[in-house]
């Protein structure tokens, strides 16, 4: 058995402090002890949501908080704007339908960004629309939606949230929730929180809180009004995910000693490098502009992707392939979260190497150079 | 800081091996080797719901498993029986509600078990009812409720199911889903399960699934049609909580090993043990019958349980209390799951230290050796 890298956009690598202490025998939810490490944990999440509003915490994958998104803030027959360009931004339309909303579905070709234009005049068309639903990363493409510039239009509009899927964006790039604007953002533990799926984030503005009130859609379990109620007090309203909090402990000390900026900075680096290395094999870029948190990658000409993927894998390193149409044509390199300079190197290598044996050509070590190149002088 | 003894319904200790099963690095939840643990997890998890059907596992505390029990098989305006005689009886009529189902509520007398002579009559009273929802063992006063006979009585019904929580109840005592005709039966990992809380499990009988098809109510995480189809294929429809599968392999090993006649026998024994113990010292148990998950027990004639709960905390043993009007007026000792007949002993042993420091009268050592006599000859 070797030692096996994870380069994929999700489950991320976690640290073994971590794990480990996700490995001490479990702390009941209903002790001052839990409530005190609960109670941390929520302050220290306001920091790298950007928001003076509680992030409330629940037990679920990010496609529970995403419903919550929905249900909590429309109203039966509610019509909501949605921006699908990728697998994710599929998914505002299915929950919003699911609900029997009116999806007024921003088509976008997959690798490519929403046009704030197009936005704004789906608003005009729209009046009444009750949020922007989109992705800030759109994680099966790798793209970033122009999330500032949605959020200063949904701004304008007093009845019109801006609602964010940062699954793949919290704690990767700035996303300054309280300052754009954002009303609603959502984010989840097995990404840049380098936990173990099954913790999912929500942070919601007042203006989000206050068309709260108003909403009529049934839910229970995603109630966010009793969430917000109970959090306050430091317990979740339906049993906490003990092991995982515990763990987002240790993950929230690491983020505080790196810092915000530190966080980010480390993000960008390792996005820049691990592009400046597969461009320097002449590969393209699937998305305009990219993401900090994945880089999708057109296979060369002619060259199945599930290739790439499978030589990558005979060295020991696991990436992520395209979807649904993308499927054999691109591969994804995940870097948000416990990466490091040395994985991206070494993913790099291997991308040259199983590229010189399916007959690309390219000049040997450029890749790794390339990025050695960007990394040099940063941490 | 001493070593502590969490002796609560739930969360529930965790084994070593299990813990350090999940301290393992992560897997990603779309490769072989996870479909190979998911697929063989699913099918042990058959037995133990004593069904033939999928058990679904959901990433979601309990409580999410309860609602997809509702929004999966009921229509808009829709009448359901539910049985009302703790909190989480009344949780399924707050469920309900949310749904703007219409809710008949049999009222019980917390930790008495419903008449099934009532349930008849509502049964009779509302001929259309979808389905009586009611709990298998009633976490909050640790009564057991009458399955068998109310399963027989759905079962004459084709379109009235029978619904069970089973959260405290599946893998400690008999619950034959298929055999007594359960339609829907509920679990969550933090109990008999051995594991921290955030994996929930629902398994539906054919009568259940023929009529989700005609299911009207809004959905979208706890979507099951969609993912008993997805996870016949091994996989979560959202991102799996990978780490609790992997610990969830782990128990249910311990669990084959032992068979389920031995989990059964052992769970009954520890219960016998406490209850003999608890009434040796002439205290009054709450519940009639009592359940094998939990033995709640009133506390002495103008004593506080607050104060018998905090004589054992100062005694390193943690014991829950009661909700609600039996807050200060019960206490409660949970026993399934990784307790041993070495714990019981511990914990009785405390509480007879508590409540001669307390000053309730009785003989020494009375509880231990009752419960002793019990566990002779068991294991």
């Amino acid at each position: 058995m070797q030692k096996r890298l994870l380069m994929t956009p999700g489950p991320t690598p976690i640290p073994d402090d971590v794990l480990l202490s996700m490995a001490q025998p479990i702390l009941h939810h209903r002790t001052p002890e839990f409530k005190a490490l609960f109670a941390s944990c929520s302050e220290d999440l306001k920091p790298i949501f950007a928001t003076n509003q509680p992030v409330l915490m629940l037990s679920a994958s990010g496609t529970g908080a995403m419903e919550a998104a929905v249900s909590n803030f429309c109203r039966q027959e509610d019509t909501i704007i949605t921006v699908s360009g990728g697998k994710f931004g599929q998914r505002w339309g299915l929950i919003g339908r699911a609900y029997g909303l009116n999806v007024v579905e921003l088509e976008v070709e997959w690798g490519q960004a929403v046009r704030v234009d197009d936005v704004e005049k789906a608003l005009v068309d729209h009046p009444n629309a009750r949020g922007v639903y989109f992705q800030a990363s759109e994680t099966s493409t790798g793209v970033r939606h122009p999330v500032e510039a949605i959020a200063a239009l949904c701004r304008e509009r007093a009845n019109t949230l801006c609602v964010v899927d940062g699954i793949t964006a919290v704690g990767v790039e700035p996303m300054d929730m309280d300052e754009w604007g954002i009303d609603i953002l959502v984010s989840g533990s097995q990404k840049a929180f380098m936990l173990p799926p099954g913790l999912a984030f929500i942070a919601c503005s007042e203006k989000a809180w206050r068309l709260a009130e108003q909403s009529t859609l049934p839910r229970f379990y995603f109630d966010l009004l009793k969430e917000r109620k109970s959090q306050s007090g430091g317990q979740t309203a339906w049993t906490s995910p003990v092991s995982l909090i515990v763990g987002l402990r240790k993950v929230l000390d690491r983020m505080n000693a790196m810092g915000m900026d530190g966080l980010m900075s480390h993000h960008d680096v390792l996005a820049r490098g691990t592009r400046a290395g597969v461009q320097a094999m002449g590969l393209q870029l699937l998305a305009n502009p990219p993401a900090t948190s994945v880089t999708a990658v057109w296979a060369p000409e002619g060259m199945d992707a599930g290739a790439i993927i499978k030589g990558l894998g005979a060295r020991h390193i696991k990436i992520a392939g395209g979807q649904d149409h993308l499927k054999g044509r691109i591969f994804r390199i995940g870097h948000l979260g416990w990466f490091s300079q040395a994985d991206i190197i070494a993913t790099l290598s291997a991308l040259e190497s199983t590229l010189a044996e399916l007959g690309h050509e390219f000049s040997p070590g450029s890749a790794v150079a390339a990025a050695a190149a960007v990394f040099e002088g940063t941490d």
